[in-house]
């Protein structure tokens, strides 16, 4: 790897460069200019680096960017994404967010760690590899712009469409993070995830407070209907929700409870002053890892600016964002949804969903699983953590179940990272160091597939 | 009254173009320089009149202005402010909100009737007044800015140090309007107002909602705290809420329901299915004018923006509105709120007090109030509604409580004013109506009062 490792410092400059130019492009949901922007940036960044590129648009939606580099026997699918959150709420930020900004050796930025950094990292690993003797496999990214905005449908079609040209020996998935101690954190899975809107409507306009003795108030309809569907203990009591969520297995639970979790760190770091329901040791990893979850992510009614406004709101909104488990479906989630807010006196409360992604898991014995672990343990000398499905969510069973076949992720994330938060930013030794694993673990997953199965 | 109405025909359209000069002027809470302007337009154009004016000026806060016309053994006080509500959601405006416009006949702008409009017939009444003939009694007009705000402080502060300034017989009350069948409604008293915001808070910034299975979320806290206040069927269930809440008398039961409400008309305007809890009748209207109430003004938490975003909010909170009645304290209210959340587990939502106005109601019978209704009567040709107390509220005890007078409120209203809402508006007939109504009130009034009681 020496070779690597010298044409990575030797370009420091250059792939931090290029890192910053991407996050400079605001490609939030809903800036079609910008997401097809970043798209039309990676694509002649990976033709420049000669793979074989290929633009997919769509009238109503970002653009699907494909790419292929090196060639052989083993085949390794990338998955990342160039859409980034909101930057949203701006005054929280210390940054401009789409301006990038180095301080205490870290680069602050939207993007930086979610997804633009760790795609980068993986597109300086392969410049690197080809540099320094040559792809050990061959690497087909597929990087797409809807990923933030739960929008798993176009990309689960476009996979369907597109199996030949995606066709893979395993897919190395979007991203991941050191802990609060500096352990590499590999992924095997993720939790299934569906966004919802719930909506209640009153009169026909906003109406002045007065009138609150007779008019009935969306807010309160709103607040009723979500009171419902959470206990006091943060348990989601919506009728029937759990019904497929299976116990884990002994084995299962004997993982679980080897899996390290700094909860005092993760506390310090956060400001909490505990955990739901007073969580800790293998419970609280096994309900992080396993749990189902239904949090609220929005809520608007009304007036919210300073002071005091005495309205009363013609309409009151929250966004739902629900984890789920294998054997969980969305079809059944939102029905299940539905009846429950019925039958409790809510009928007149809308539900709309607003995007969904299916539960996957890869087998923590997996050969790509595996050879990321080893990678890790490789390039940052600590022992990793394997979590056999992660919390998080993202299109992996659109990909890779769809595909069949095993993923799995690493990344250049830091536990103060901040995704989908302001301040969002990595720590620039641990963006160089992502490329080493990087280019460590396509070397291994190569030699680990060239060789026949028990060989 | 034929000089007069003869003077306002003459001189509509400098009335009208000074109403729209006026609210030009965007005088919302927070804006102190246009708070600032607002008020030294007015004492300008009264100033200009002839009354004897005084700006009253404060380090942290809007300006009062007073000024004195006029001269006779009767004064009346006039309450109006200056100051606007925020004009969002300003995406619902048809028009610019502090660019007046004409059309259909109605005035559109914030603050066309609440309070600009009612302020400017008022000081065009006494101008039409004292140019034909005379004005019959001395007028002092207090104009504040501060009203929206819900601040009362400051004002209760600035009455009881010059109670000999604002010395008067009556006062006339900011504004009413008509109801759906062109009724004046002339009110006699205003329910108390207490605001209120509740926080949440949970991790130190925002984080990954993927986080939810272990992370407290604040805006479920904010839920379950706000669903303890209110039950399903909208009835306050904070402890102890209503305790001095005092059935009506038989008598006052009886003047109850013979208040018309037009419930049709109301519901067809405001596109109401129903009203709280099937109210009709005469318990509808019990409700209306008598009945406490706790409304949810504004909700906040997280993102709030198009489509989803996967954020667990570090904060949740909601502007809450609470009107009441006689014998009920907003120190009171405050101190059971705390006692109800603590006791319900509540202990880390915050509240904090955004605002409050004490009750006030004059009898019905006083000569205030019949100048009033036969003045309403006079001008509109319909039979006035007379409420002995309206379910809004405002600074009336802090400025006649204090100064133990009695008062009433007519004005320019109609049912579609949208105060506080979206196209603000007035008819501009209204307008001119309003003026001749308040002229024919002064003259009547004057006259009541140096006639001897019984006389």
């Amino acid at each position: 790897m020496a070779g690597v490792e010298r044409y990575i410092e030797a370009h420091a400059d250059e792939f931090l460069g290029e890192l910053k130019d991407l996050c400079r492009i605001p490609s939030v949901a809903g800036n079609a200019a910008a997401l097809a922007a970043a798209a039309a940036w990676i694509e002649r960044v990976l033709r420049r680096d000669g793979a074989r590129t290929e633009l997919f648009e769509f009238p109503d939606g970002p653009p699907i960017v494909c790419a292929e580099a090196g060639d052989g026997p083993v085949t390794l699918l990338v998955y990342n994404h160039y859409d980034v959150q909101h930057p949203e709420p701006l005054d929280r930020w210390r940054t401009e967010p789409f301006e990038p900004s180095v301080a205490g050796g870290r680069l602050y930025c939207r993007g930086a760690n979610d997804d633009k950094g760790n795609l980068m990292a993986r597109i300086h690993a392969v410049r690197a590899l080809a540099a320094a003797g040559g792809l050990p496999l061959k690497v087909k990214f597929l990087v797409e712009g809807e990923e933030e905005s739960g929008a798993g449908e176009r990309l689960a079609r476009f996979v369907r469409g597109h199996a030949e040209l995606l066709r893979a020996d395993g897919c190395l998935w979007e991203l991941s993070w050191k802990d609060a101690k500096g352990r590499p954190i590999v992924t095997c899975g993720l939790k299934g995830h569906l966004a919802v809107e719930l909506t209640a409507r009153g009169a026909r306009t906003d109406m002045h407070s007065s009138n609150a003795a007779i008019v009935p108030n969306p807010a309160w309809r709103l607040v009723h209907a979500l009171a419902s569907l959470l206990d006091a203990g943060d348990r989601i009591s919506i009728d029937g929700w759990t019904d497929e969520v299976r116990a884990l297995t002994p084995a299962e639970e004997k993982a679980v409870r080897r899996i390290p979790f700094d909860e005092e760190g993760f506390r310090a770091q956060h400001g909490l002053r505990g955990f739901v329901r007073g969580l800790t040791g293998g419970d609280l990893v096994r309900e992080y890892l396993y749990a189902p979850t239904c949090a609220i992510c929005g809520l608007h009614a009304g007036y919210t600016g300073p002071g005091s406004k005495t309205v009363l709101p013609a309409e009151a909104s929250a966004k739902l964002d629900f984890r789920f488990v294998p054997d969980m479906t969305s079809e059944a989630m939102l029905a299940r949804l539905r009846r429950h807010l019925d039958a409790r006196g809510f009928a007149d409360v809308e539900v709309r969903s607003l995007g969904r992604f299916v539960p996957a898991a890869t087998g923590t014995g997996d050969a790509i699983v595996e050879a990321a672990a080893a990678a890790a343990r490789e390039t940052s000398g600590r022992e990793p953590i394997v979590y056999p499905v992660a919390p998080w969510s993202g299109p992996l069973g659109e990909v890779c179940g769809t595909l069949g076949i095993p993923s799995v992720a690493f990344g250049i994330g830091n536990p103060e990272s901040n995704d989908h938060a302001p301040n969002e930013n990595i720590v620039l030794d641990d963006y160089f160091e992502g490329i080493r694993c990087m280019a460590a673990f396509m070397r291994r997953y190569a030699a680990a597939r060239r060789r026949p199965p028990g060989g």
